[in-house]
């Protein structure tokens, strides 16, 4: 499997996973209906580098990395990450976030912070812990999950420099 | 004082405000050079309402309010302000602040969150913890302060629900 930055030709392949990540509405907050147009703006155009993890042609996931504020913030990156559905317990999403550490360390940035990861979302909460991260806020009630309604959202963070 | 909508027209007098408050680059992550077209942009056109604090026909304040997140995410609302050099300790933030409470409220918003409080910033996160927002969150060295170097930001927030 090889890392890298993704073309704008990638995102046929990328659509699909991102539509069916965001569709399902239980990890992400972009709106569940998120039209092809839009997430193409938001996961290849907004971000400062977007790549993707590829196998004998085929796209496995996908992450983005940019600065999570401007001015006086820009030194600290968020990323976000997708894995296809077929691809799932494989590891792509930890071999993702590792790439995503050394290329934040390339960029300058001196920390990564998750904004907003979902707390039902045990998967992501352990492998972020289990990567290093530390849980500096768990913010009450701000995700409505479609099945299990209101549950927290988590802030991860860390240091890189 | 009357806290009221702004209008397109009263950009002209908000631009002030931002200029001065942006530029000093030690309170909001904007880039100090943003421009006024931009500063329009994110102050006038992103949000869900932006207000202005008037007295006798000066503006001496403004703020706005916004959907914090999309999708899951977007119950949880957040706001920012900005008050004249002219206007500062006058109440005008803490009128602001009490104000928009009430709004968020009216448009449906079961909390507020802000996402950088830059912890330096004294005063705000004075007025903040007396008006009942809680600090979730320190985030360590998030922001470069123009003369103290990198300072923790703090994630604060407050339900309303």
């Amino acid at each position: 499997m090889q890392i890298r930055t993704a073309t704008i030709a990638d995102f046929e392949k990328i659509w699909p996973i991102f539509h069916a990540v965001v569709s399902a509405g239980d990890t992400y907050t972009y709106p569940r209906d998120t039209s092809k147009e839009q997430a193409f703006q938001w996961w290849m155009q907004v971000p400062k580098r977007t790549l993707v993890a590829e196998e004998d042609g085929e796209i496995l996931g996908t992450y983005y990395i940019k600065a999570n504020q401007l001015g006086g913030g820009a030194h600290v990156c968020n990323c976000g990450y997708m894995v296809s559905a077929a691809a799932r317990g494989r590891g792509i999403a930890r071999s993702m976030c590792e790439h995503s550490q050394e290329l934040a360390r390339e960029l300058g940035f001196r920390a990564m912070q998750f904004n907003f990861v979902v707390s039902s979302n045990h998967t992501a909460v352990k492998l972020w812990t289990q990567l290093g991260f530390e849980t500096l806020a768990r913010l009450p009630e701000a995700f409505l999950h479609p099945s299990l309604g209101y549950v927290d959202a988590l802030v991860m963070h860390k240091k890189l420099a």
